[in-house]
């Protein structure tokens, strides 16, 4: 670990400090090129977007271009580190951004009083971009941070730790499911964590047919008689009677879900779940249980974390760069529930679709085909932007 | 001028739509790189910032990112065509950012509904960038919104609209003087234009010792009596007697700077000044007069315009880029009138400098030297980085 730290910090320091690096995309070798690029020749472009706000996607960058946007409250794992300390995450994104789906990315770190400062800050930067990636804000902020911009932008706006995460877990269930014999409308489905990726998860599953859903955070089940949750927590509470604890809620279920912390499933609740189960325990890095302690304890779940050091890594950038290719190609002014259930569902239907050659000698693999350790794509899988970009924007054309 | 407008238009969409293009600038070929970018290495270098905000100059691109902002209220000659509308043009600035200086920039456009707002806006995005640059904001609101902003962030605020037209005038008028055998402190100086440039210009002659300063706005002279003075403009304004048209201010004038509108200089005015006058008509981009109105009536001018097709271009792209690189090189806090004034002079020394065939060569030049038609140095001579720069990071770093 102290050598990936300092591996980490040369990389991000030398030749020169950070990730990025904003480039002309036109020539501008002569002061011709000039001429056109700035003053007399930009006079045209303006003109036409000042007649047309929409020439805006015709004669700039704004289509191709998403701010990824935090107010560094919630850094990876790393809590409320402030917005600047969050600037090499927003980087490092923008370059996954490029790499996966050939968007521009402005990282943008912002400082602000209060959620509403913050939402006002964004929309009034917005005409900038063609969307809005949210990025590591803490909840409960972030849920009405995001619906007020949705409701106030007319461009995509993601918060991705919501919704990405929700999109590749509903990809890889689906996958797990179908491998264990069983369904999403009768599996039993126990979320440990109950914050921004777990809520989010949690509704893509209902929407998607999941009827049997029990929350889990700090304090136990999330119970309608409960009076400490907020609106997002209250929409996902059940009368749960005297299934009180994790414990248990974990009796019979087909399937654990973690996005809490490390340590957070003690291996003797693994027993209690029903014949072949699915335990997705997604805490980074430190995973709610390991897969070593689990199948210790029986050999028939499907397992996935977020490592890629372990077989089915659910890794958000399998989602979030094509689900904004796909928004963008198709001019969507929003993400809707019907593109991120189409990410899901292309994402999921990749992982059961043979391995070209070119996946294999990217990770080294001799042979790789659907089944309990490859439920989901691997990132370095070309066929991502074709599959999931167009997935979604046919969902978005669909729903316009 | 239609086939130019149709050659930017295409210049502007094709191949794709705008100018710039947001590229990683270390490796991100593998999972190893993307380990070391994103998670898990990147919480290495957000602990660094974390423990000190200054990391963030190491380990992140803020200290060469510039933000060149724009609230759209007075793009380019064509006034308040609002914010998204701007974009061609701060797309533009960055690509001359980047061509001359090396400097990343993202170009924001801000829909604000006061210049208060406005500047919080700016504030609140602020720890993203290394620098801002204010671009085609009207005056008044320019002079309070840049003022404010440098009273409360520490980093480089520059409005380029105001100060680096200042540079280079200063610059070009000390040459221009030099060679009619005239000084800045007793030459009699009219400006027609008391707008963001014309105040900025008169303010930096002023520091650099101009002690005759006549400003002619709409209405005529700044007069002191005048009550449709806000602040910036009364700074400026004299005891004129009875001068109170530009004819009057232009009796036995040794320099006239106009930042005005096209048609602003008759041609009858130019007859009134004393000998051996300078004229910058710097309207873009139809100057006050054109050079052959000028020389029609008297030979004995030096003149300068904001054309590329004239003589002695008063171009803003011979400052800000090397302004800014010298400020961020000094890790400077703010960017004082002595690194302006350090700009002018290092600008105004390189135009005496033999000019190497490099420069010759960009321009089809078979020769150039200091003169009536060389008072400024040529946008595309590489010594310009070494030049501004250089003598800007000393300035700075000499203030401390």
């Amino acid at each position: 670990m102290d050598d990936l730290k300092q591996r980490a910090l040369d990389y991000h320091q030398f030749p020169k400090p950070g990730k990025l690096s904003v480039e002309s995309s036109k020539p501008c070798a002569t002061q011709q090129d000039l001429s056109l690029a700035y003053t007399p020749g930009v006079a045209a472009p303006v003109r036409e977007i000042a007649a047309d706000p929409a020439n805006a996607y015709k004669y700039t960058n704004k289509g191709n271009l998403v701010a990824v946007i935090t107010d560094g409250t919630a850094v990876l794992g790393l809590g409320n580190v402030g917005a600047l300390a969050g600037k090499p995450v927003m980087e490092g994104k923008a370059v996954l951004f490029k790499r996966f789906a050939d968007i521009d990315v402005f990282d943008i770190e912002i400082n602000a009083a209060s959620p509403d400062e913050f939402i006002q800050t964004v929309i009034n930067i917005a005409p900038t971009f063609g969307g809005i990636n949210l990025e590591d804000i803490a909840a409960p902020h972030c849920f009405y941070i995001e619906n007020t911009l949705k409701a106030r932008l007319d461009i995509p706006v993601f918060h991705d730790d919501q919704h990405g995460t929700a999109v590749i877990v509903a990809a890889a269930l689906l996958n797990a499911l179908e491998l264990q014999g069983k369904t999403l409308p009768t599996a039993k489905i126990v979320f440990l964590g109950a914050g921004a990726a777990g809520c989010s998860c949690a509704k893509l599953l209902k929407l998607m047919g999941a009827t049997n859903i029990t929350m889990v955070d700090r304090k136990g089940v999330l119970d309608t008689h409960r009076d400490d949750l907020h609106d997002n927590n209250r929409a996902l509470a059940i009368e749960a009677g005297e299934v009180t604890t994790l414990a248990d809620a974990m009796q019979g279920a087909d399937v654990f879900i973690g996005v809490s912390a490390k340590n957070g499933l003690p291996a003797s609740l693994v027993s209690l779940m029903a014949a072949k189960p699915v335990i997705f325990a997604l805490a980074n890095p430190d995973p709610e249980i390991l897969p070593s302690e689990v199948f210790a304890v029986r050999d028939d779940v499907i397992m996935a974390t977020g490592r890629s050091d372990f077989p089915n890594q659910v890794n958000n950038a399998l989602c979030f760069p094509y689900l904004f290719r796909g928004a963008l190609d198709a001019k969507a002014k929003q993400i809707t529930e019907q593109m991120k259930v189409a990410a899901a569902n292309a994402l999921s239907q990749l992982a059961r679709e043979p391995v070209p050659q070119q996946v294999l000698d990217a990770y080294g693999l001799t042979a790789l085909s659907f089944g309990r350790e490859y439920i989901i794509p691997k990132p370095f899988d070309p066929r991502l932007m074709a599959y999931v970009a167009g997935a979604v924007a046919r969902a978005a054309e669909h729903a316009e």
